[in-house]
């Protein structure tokens, strides 16, 4: 076949391989989920289109979409969650896609999540009106468009370590997200790292092998 | 001359010309300083170096340099300032240059300055010991580098014009600046506007002409 | 809910959240607009579609909607305006959507406003023809796209402050409105600040604040 | 005083404020060093000169200078490191002083060292024969300049969380650090997040918060 | 007519020109197919779509559609293939497109090729079980989007030049294939030199040129 | 009306405002055109859609689309083209559209334009057997995409002043035309000037009046 | 020897090979002015060292330097100025050096110039009192930094072709003149073209060329 | 050590482990060349200072510098030169030290060398004189700055591989090598790839590897 599915990585890492459906065919996907499936593996599929779902769904009428967060789940296997959760903030209303592209991930890999949405900076009393649920959490996904402030207020508060995850909402100077993450990049708070625009999923993988210290 | 001098700008904005040091001779700084000077004007020089500053000095005693903000002032009508206050704010120790290039800028043309440095977001309760001073201010200049966000917060939580200075502080993914810039002009807070990295004269001026209305 | 809509801001600030529409679903529009409304404010919505304002409108049929500026107004409480009159100036026609989002809202801010429009540089007597209406202004809001040279020229004329917008308007070499941005940033003229590209909201928020001082 | 020292951040978030001695003055670095050493806490500077270092050890003659990582240290409480190691991994012989930046801070902050340098992927052999140090460890920081394809490669061997640092090693197309940043960023491999560039401090501190969990 | 087809390249440089249909009406397209294959040469066109294939193949029925490359390939002069075989390596399956116009345009230019693709980094083993096959080719094309880290990997495993092509596959950071591109330019593998992001047609025509030595 | 047409212009300039289409409604079009038109001038619209020639057609049925250049031209006054001609020339098919906006403007403004296009330096002979009419032009007209190499081949050979305009034609690395305005930009030969990506209509202006010097 | 001056060029475009200093020994620039030298020409050299200049002069006592200008000429031929003039605008005392490039290379290749300096759009009313001396040249240089909208202003005035010159003159979000090169790109003002920036050589050599027609 | 030398590469790749000398100390530098001249190779070091070639000398005395070309070699074992040779052009004068790197490492990795120097296409009569010399060549490294025309002009005449390198010579808008990187990037003739800025190393090594086929 066209793919070699990295069947190894779940012996290497602990996971299997993570379908990324963006720019594959559907055809291309249902055959991949398939292999993946067949090996006992619980699936997941990121950037789905609603089309692939229906594919998918045809051949495994247990497999779940969340339409948000452009997500096909296919689950088999238990999961098992372990300690304390992850909490994952959002600046905005717009950031919520991606905020949930990370929810799920974490999820399938064995977390439990909280969800802290539109909180930015704006109007900073909504973030200390959430405080708590906030630094009680064992790692941050701050996830905010524009100007992408919110990951610094946040790892200032807290004394756990934070994914920032810059996304493209906005328009002009965020030249397509680049403001939030040269912003998050540089932030004045320690203990933050950053990963790849809208990539809710890196950070919800990130976040998961960390909880799972 | 070299320098066709803009006498008439006093007239036309109320304010003389302010000499721009930077890539000038000593000889040329000296030459403007005291064309301005004969007219009857109060004289602001920037981005002065000490050199500049000897040299006008023994011409004109009275001259005056801030070594942090790189100016030159050479007073001679009385200054009278009006309304309020303008206050200045920074994120860090780093750029409290850039902070006093603004506050001697708005100083000269007959502003009262209130200067609260170093609270930026990292440890972000230094801001809200502070938010009286911040609240009462009739416009508030933020100076920041890395990733800018204190400009954002601090937007967030007045309800008066925030002129935000992105400075050069920070290094690597800053890119001299432009992170902090970036941000700035993403800010979700409204109410700030922007002007050019390290451009402490700019925001100076610009609050001066906002606390004269 | 999905939202956070921040109702202390009105207390904070004066003024309520003003609802940015582009990225929400028709859904999530309407029922922010009925929050907002119910709490007694006036609505301000920006970048919103025919289809929302559609929807808005079969529930609050006195929303009104001014297609180039792309806002959707809901007025309950009466408008007072005060001192003076805020200026927007644009260098051409294609920048007429950008300077009417900061016109209305400037508007339901409580400002009046008065409109110069199509007097960029290329010919500049057209500029020169109404400069008694732009110097009497107590804000000026200075639009524009290509080079953003209208700002430079505008703030070397008048004694007031200038909202500098740049716009996306052009092609090529503009990159998006960048061109506008950066001369706009780097004006020789003292008394500018920026917003963001295509930010008509920003500077109509700005022009307001400050015209209320 | 010019500073406002965050000393409330050592119950925030369990550490105190870290000292970035660029852009600072001799005589600031010196007054920071002691205000944060007579709270009681062990001090940590970065960025620092030799010159700084001279200063700060004639009032503190215990403090030690790491030439290659530029750091500052003065220690007065006891360190206890918990479970486990922070393994560092270069690339080539010139990320050696950010490595080591990024060691010395989580050797303060009470971790467990392992250094793996000179591993690049030019050689692939020297990275494998180092296998085992490497996926012991509970948090891997990729140290790597030019290409940083070290980060990706790393991160595809190993069930850890990766911190990857760009450094600004390289010349041409690597526009200090750009290249390997935006390579880092795109990482193939699940499960890594990324400093800014040449950020040793910030990897080191986000590598310990890990490992304290 | 509107195109001067380079019919004296055949001569210079042994391969007649290869026609690039992106922004080519389908009628210049047919018009230029006609007049290489009416002087007696093989034909390729490059970036050509469905219709475009449609079209030409009303005129000349042999005319051959790959359709991910998407290339039309009109031969009736025989191909020989000389000495040795080229390998092409992909990433991933999305590289494949990209990795087929080379493949595509190497053979119609004389050369066999062998296709190894989906062998990124994050699963390295999947590239170790090829090796043999990458190591006893001439010439080595690797083809990898997001960080591609793939062409450093390789060029430090093989003694052949490597041509590395990045990709625009990725999105965010990736800046439509700049963050692979700039990686393969500062590999640190030596023997590595780099075409145009997504330009299989100019790798595969480079590693022939170096094949037919 | 919303539009300030500079009809001010053709005496100051000697020729009236030529009406860029794009951003504009059909409505604003046909509007311009018909004021401009009761002025007595010839009419010049560039970035013209089909649907607004239709529109002006109906009111000026003399009105003619030149379907390539994207321009309507509405001529009532006879043209009087003075001495010698405009050479243009182009690096390939696809530059064309480009190349036609130039030669349309050059015509409308009186002057005579020879067409020399798919010259470009991959086959180098073919610019060489045109040389004589390029070498007997007074200013020429250099249109390329890709990497522009042929604004500096015909500057080198040719001691008339040469307008250099780049092309977003190509793709990746191209960035939207940034590659061949770079190169322009920093032409080895002497006696070049640039003009924005794809600004035929700038080039066609500026050539003429060069030669109606 | 090292270099190939290229004698052939005053045959083919009317001047002899000028030239560039910089990232030259000082060698070499001596050997390569004895041999332009000694062909009779006329000889200029830009970018020179004063250094370059002592050693020249040495050899030719005639050699005459323009600091600002940073020039070496070296005149044996009687220099005739054809047709009317060149005029040199510029909007700060910062661009002088520019400027004088632009004049220097003019005058020697045969232009009558005229200097208008210190002419920014931040005091528009000292460009209106020149203007007579603008319109009435055959050729207008515009030589600005910052935000380089003197170009425009000038562009939008008179009825000449206008080469306009960006400056690295200014700081921050200038970068290196790159707001000035795009504000001039951009340009609303048709019947300009553009140099690289602080290319005074380019702009006098073009404004030659178009002013011996 | 602080280096793991990569001895395997000599296996692996037929030749030892080149030293970047940039970034490292005179120590390392002299350690690492003894490492290797121990292993009994020939020892190639790049980006070397005049003081690092002394100390290497005082242990070596065979070493030789090339001062142009930054490079250390010491050799001890016999180079066979094989098949046909590699032609190195440049564009100007400037270039030559990066010309000179590569051919200093084509030379020791058994390449006979062919040098034409200053050939660029502004005047292009120089490049065709010597074009016997190139078309006869089996590999052409075509090095250039500025706009890097000099390799679309050469790869469109030979029919050989051609690798190109982008030079930083220039200044403004060449934004440190980026204008002629893009250039090459881009060339519209095929059979040509790209090695990094300035990196003559990587191209004679890649160009050898090709002629050693
Ligand atoms: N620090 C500063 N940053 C930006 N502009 C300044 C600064 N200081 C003075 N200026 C402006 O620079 C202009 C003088 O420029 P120039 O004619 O080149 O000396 C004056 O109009 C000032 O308004
Ligand atoms: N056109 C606009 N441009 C930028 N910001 C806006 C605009 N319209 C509204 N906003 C701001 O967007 C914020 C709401 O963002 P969100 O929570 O994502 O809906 C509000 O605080 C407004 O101040
Ligand atoms: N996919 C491709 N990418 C880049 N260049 C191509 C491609 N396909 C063909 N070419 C080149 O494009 C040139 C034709 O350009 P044009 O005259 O604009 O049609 C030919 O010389 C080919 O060598
Ligand atoms: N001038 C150069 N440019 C780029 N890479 C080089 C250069 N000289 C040597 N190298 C490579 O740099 C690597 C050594 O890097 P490092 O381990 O940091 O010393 C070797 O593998 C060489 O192949
Ligand atoms: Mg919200
Ligand atoms: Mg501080
Ligand atoms: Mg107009
Ligand atoms: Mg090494
Ligand atoms: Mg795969
Ligand atoms: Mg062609
Ligand atoms: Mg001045
Ligand atoms: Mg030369």
């Amino acid at each position: 076949g066209f793919a070699k599915v990295d069947h190894h990585r779940e012996l290497r890492q602990g996971y299997p391989e993570v379908i990324y459906c963006a720019g594959k065919t559907v055809d291309q996907v249902v055959h991949i989920v398939d292999m993946i499936y067949k090996r006992g593996s619980n699936v997941l599929g990121t950037r789905a289109t609603k089309e692939m779902y229906e594919a998918v769904k045809k051949m495994h009428p247990m497999a779940i979409h969340n339409e948000a967060a452009r997500t096909i789940v296919l689950q088999q296997q238990k999961i098992e969650t372990g300690k304390g959760y992850i909490v994952i903030v959002t600046g905005g209303t717009s950031d919520i896609p991606v905020a949930e592209e990370a929810a799920v991930t974490a999820e399938i890999l064995g977390n439990k999540v909280e969800r802290v949405y539109d909180v930015g900076v704006a109007g900073i009393h909504r973030l200390f009106s959430k405080l708590d649920i906030i630094t009680n959490a064992r790692v941050v996904i701050a996830v905010a468009g524009m100007e992408g402030a919110l990951a610094s207020v946040v790892g200032g508060l807290v004394d756990k370590p934070v994914i920032a995850v810059p996304t493209s909402v906005g328009y002009g100077a965020n030249f397509g997200g680049l403001a939030a993450l040269l912003s998050m990049l540089n932030s004045c708070a320690s203990g933050t790292a950053v990963v790849n625009i809208d990539n809710g999923f890196g950070a919800g993988y990130m976040a998961s092998m960390i909880n799972k210290l």
